[in-house]
């Protein structure tokens, strides 16, 4: 198995893609609302590059059945149905919805992994989950969503722990590239935890708008065992 | 003392830099090179973006004092008189004389760091100086060259050695951004020593074209104690 990861979206050639399942990685918050949502019972999620876009989405798929989402610097965009955060998506308020989300940073790394043969969304909280599905892939792209385009520590320590799952819990010996060598330095010396989060550039910029207690989510590893995937413009439950 | 990493010269926003002492690193082999270049008696090294740049600056410089220095694809340019190995810029060879010197990955990281308050070029070879030279400074930048703006792991562990060594031998408790905390994990759990490099994407490219032998001296960690630092267009040695 080759794993390639990339540390931000710039870095990455779409079409060196086409062969491999893309797994994207936006911990704090895109890919761990995600999963969040279609554990709860969302149908499906549609992620929108603008929230103009997401409004003209939301209104053609019908508006009784579709929260918008979405959020700009962090915050819910005004007139939205729901923001970014994770503790937002409960079972009460999505199941059974469809779900227009824009996010910043999340969608950029959807859309340049959507060249990939199979498209997979990745957080601590169902890491063992993406793990088992990528035990048969022969070519594994992890894109980590970054912050505004550079470098984020979590998303890395992120693709570092899926790393490590595939060399320990299955017959993996991966082939690896120098990003994907130092996210596994990274697992070993880092632990995923709230006060962890609470350290990066994310986790500080979330404290400072009042979002704080989304991290307790985000650090919950194998809080699911669910695997959103994309389809046909829709992230929906992985069937295999 | 603010220390913030940059893995690839992409990420960095130029404008950011203005009031930090900028640190560039190309381990495999730009830096490593300058490095070796002025431990060994040469007077200046000029960076140019281009080979034809290269060529013009030479020619007004006076052919005479200058050797034309520089790689394409890792090979040496046709028609110049040094390629980028390091093995190359021995004291009989270098001494006295003025380097134009235009090499792929490394240039660019100069020409974007050109916008700190000074520039500093730091290598395994030279760790030590460059940490002592940066004891005292308030705000650090540390860009690394990365491969065809990709991240590339030597770069990034010769930063978190780098940290750890002002951590380590100096008064120093550094806020650090994300990238930084990553590369001081990274020095946690790798060696810069040869068999390293050999299993990097650089190192792999340089064995492949005959040029293997130039990583014992990539590798060889404090060879030298001195800083190349630019001023006026030219890398020189530093004085402070």
């Amino acid at each position: 198995m080759n794993i390639d990861t990339h540390f931000t979206v710039g870095e990455v050639d779409p079409a060196s893609l086409h062969q491999s399942v893309v797994v994207v990685i936006d911990v704090v918050r895109a890919t761990t609302t995600m999963t969040e949502a279609l554990a709860n019972g969302a149908r499906g999620i549609y992620p929108t590059a603008s929230t103009e876009e997401a409004v003209k989405l939301a209104t053609s798929l019908g508006r009784e059945d579709t929260l918008l989402c979405g959020e700009r610097k962090g915050a819910k965009v005004e007139g939205f149905d729901l923001g970014n955060s994770p503790r937002e998506f409960t079972g009460p308020t999505v199941s059974g919805k469809r779900l227009v989300m824009s996010t910043t940073n999340g969608t950029r790394a959807i859309v340049t992994g959507g060249e990939g043969e199979r498209l997979v969304a990745c957080a601590f909280t169902n890491l063992g989950a993406v793990a088992e599905s990528l035990k048969d892939a022969s070519s594994v792209a992890i894109l980590c969503s970054g912050r505004e385009d550079r470098f984020s520590l979590e998303d890395s320590l992120c693709a570092g722990l899926l790393i490590a799952r595939l060399q320990g819990e299955y017959d993996v010996t991966p082939v690896l590239n120098d990003a994907s060598r130092a996210a596994l330095a990274l697992a070993d010396s880092l632990q995923p935890d709230r006060a962890f989060l609470s350290d990066t550039a994310a986790g500080r910029a979330l404290i400072e708008i009042g979002l704080g207690d989304d991290l307790d989510i985000c650090a919950h590893v194998d809080r699911h065992s669910i695997v959103p995937e994309m389809r046909d413009q829709a992230i929906t439950l992985s069937k295999s």
